[in-house]
């Protein structure tokens, strides 16, 4: 079930968005154009743009100047996913190969840089300086974000704390930026843009989490890719954190991890999987994304009793039962 | 002799930049930081921001405001680099190993997401939306220009004007914006942007088509990396194309390029060099970087009868007899 599906009140205008999304990556080389276009094709939730619109639906709403947003976050995400994948080895994504399966880390990593100058570029016909300067910070703690990641694989010491740090760059604030720059580019009360920042930053804490928890829990249908590929490439996430602070599990799961680690990716992960899936980590960190869902909620509720906070009520609930 | 030697009348202004160039990435994770400043602490002639404040020098000159599009500007080359060093397994690079080979591959390519972020952000400082899409516009056309060297890697039948295309668009763009956008920022008259524009996208040409020489004819001493490297990668530059259009040269040096592309960069590439070197295309290739030189002189001759007028003469004039 796509979330489009969800809100008809919204599909015409994601159609828009969906086809401004195409014609936004072409004119330039024929290569960039092609796998540009493989990743967009390859579907997607289009989460960002829904945020954005839904957004700009407690100021002016107006679709022609949304779409210099919509557009822009949902490229800055893609290419986000493109150079993720030329550091994750990912052969699969969203059920289709890879840009750097499909061809190589090279142009993976050209096709990345190319989305997210165009997305830049789009969002610069808004003249809108604060549109374009919450953008770039965006992409600078997106940047950290990863870095840490890459730090972090097989650092089994790291807190609680430090994770929700590092997926709060990595994944919420961009989601958090596109329901405040909707209402921004619609030119809504200040209040209502910090309330809709708020509402996203805990939606996509929440979103990560449940990510984190279906790669662990989901199968290869259900989640367009491998499962326990966090564990393969030492992602060490928050179930797995919350197993290694139960006594008994410590030490044969830290052996786990150590043995996948020295097997540079190539042994099972399924023993240290079912060792995380039997702790308490997965309902621990269920409550963790309920919690976040919860003050989602806390700042919907300040917002204007408009048929638009429904929806984004919805979407919080939605992503939090998510099984894909 | 560096280019801020020569024009002591910058001196202070380039220190003040080279600080805030270093500060510009502070900040974020220590390891990004780290990375980033092994690049820009390997020097580099700064020609990007020498332009920028000459180009506002025919305005209100202000180097407060100026700052935000000299750093950017830098950093926008120095990520280009960063990522030109992933994709051509350059080891060395001003002299001191590159940030892939003293860390890998997937740390380069996030160091540079994190200083085109870095750039765009500082950028925004100036809350002028016309520099914002300049700078946006240029890096889509600057991926796009890296997008093609890598489709024309060894391919031998491309035209001189396909490989002027892609050095406008992987060179001169850069800096023809920073001339253009040093005279933006100091809200100089409009003729003057388009004329110091034209300037810059002309020594731009020229100077990548004298890098290119030098890449045949230098030595490693003189420019900081191995020579011959485009030769290897099977980067096609003009002095090659010139020559493969000599009847007597065109089979023996085809059949040394298909040898080093069968041989995938391990064979010597010295028997090509002095085949190209024997040629004409050398000279050919010379005249052409004056051509270009002399339209920038053409174009400087419409500006103001100023000293920063002068330099920007001096500077060409040393760029088309660099010998690093």
């Amino acid at each position: 079930m796509k979330l489009i599906d969800i809100f008809g009140a919204l599909k015409k205008d994601m159609d828009f968005i969906e086809r401004q999304l195409y014609k936004s990556i072409e004119g330039g080389d024929e290569l960039l154009s092609e796998t540009s276009l493989h990743l967009l094709k390859a579907g997607g939730k289009r989460l960002r743009p829904v945020f954005v619109l839904l957004g700009g639906k407690f100021g002016q709403y107006d679709l022609e100047k949304l779409q210099h947003v919509a557009v822009p976050l949902e490229l800055i995400h893609s290419a986000s996913l493109v150079h993720d994948d030329v550091i994750d080895d990912a052969g699969t994504r969203r059920g289709k190969p890879t840009v750097k399966a499909k061809w190589d880390n090279r142009i993976a990593m050209y096709t990345g840089d190319y989305i997210y100058a165009r997305a830049l570029m789009i969002a610069t016909e808004l003249k809108n300086p604060e549109i374009h300067r919450t953008l770039a910070k965006a992409m600078v703690q997106m940047s950290i974000g990863e870095m840490e990641q890459i730090r972090d694989f097989f650092n089994t010491e790291q807190s609680v704390r430090h994770y929700l740090l590092r997926i709060r760059r990595k994944t919420a604030l961009l989601i958090a930026i596109s329901c405040q720059l909707g209402a921004l580019a619609a030119e809504a009360p200040k209040e209502v843009h910090s309330l809709l920042y708020q509402y996203g930053y805990n939606v996509g804490m929440a979103f990560q989490i449940r990510d984190d928890l279906l790669d662990l829990c989901g199968t290869e249908k259900t989640i367009g890719k491998p499962p326990g590929s966090d564990m393969r490439q030492g992602n060490i996430t928050l179930p797995v954190i919350y197993a290694l602070q139960e006594e008994k599990l410590r030490e044969p799961l830290l052996a786990e991890i150590r043995g996948i680690q020295a097997g540079n990716g190539s042994g099972s992960v399924s023993k240290a999987i079912d060792m995380i899936v039997s702790s308490n980590g997965i309902t621990r960190a269920e409550q963790l994304a309920d919690c976040f869902i919860d003050k989602a909620m806390e700042a919907l509720a300040g917002l204007p009793e408009i048929k638009p906070r429904t929806h984004l009520k919805e979407i919080a609930l939605f992503i939090n039962r998510r099984t894909y």
